[in-house]
């Protein structure tokens, strides 16, 4: 057997951050590009967009700095705020699941409890 | 923001265990009744029934004891096992939700992270 989680975070019952909006954060910081980071992630670009405002709403900041047009052809990436978030949530999932696996193996690795 | 978490076990790609499997196994313990059970959790008996030998066929033990008739009706009571399993995972379940809690803290209750 092995433990699962899956983590996310809350705000008024709306879903602020999840494993799934850290990937979409992570391939835009990645790519400089948000319609890379949607296509990595099989969306749209308007689906994408769409959950970058959502994110942005919730939250109450701007993530995300789109440059269109240009010479270089326009670009998204990260504000520092959108990078503080990144980096926040991946260290708390990590975090989160170690402990997780931590508390399987101390119920789980052992004879039988008392 | 608060963190949320969903926690189960899985064997070979399949749920083994998961908070909604403890609350009808405590829910057995506590009323000595598989009807009882499946009754407070809104399931036919027949749904319970399953959702039980599932999990004992997934684990490999035998986790609730049935006698059916007599004068006392029947009824229904965790094994040695069942009781064993319902107090390890309730254990696993709460140290985990605990740290998850705490990862969430150390990460989204200070300033900027650097």
């Amino acid at each position: 057997m092995e433990p699962r989680c899956k983590l996310w975070l809350e705000k008024d019952g709306k879903v602020t951050m999840s494993d799934y909006r850290l990937r979409l954060l992570q391939l835009i910081d990645e790519t400089g590009s948000l319609s890379a980071a949607a296509e990595q992630l099989g969306l749209s670009y308007r689906r994408a967009w769409g959950k970058v405002r959502d994110l942005e709403e919730h939250l109450g900041s701007q993530l995300v700095d789109s440059a269109s047009g240009g010479a270089s052809g326009g670009g998204s990436r990260l504000t520092p705020e959108g990078v503080d978030l990144m980096r926040r949530y991946r260290r708390f999932s990590e975090t989160a699941r170690e402990a997780v696996d931590r508390a399987y193996r101390v119920e789980f690795s052992r004879g039988p409890s008392a």
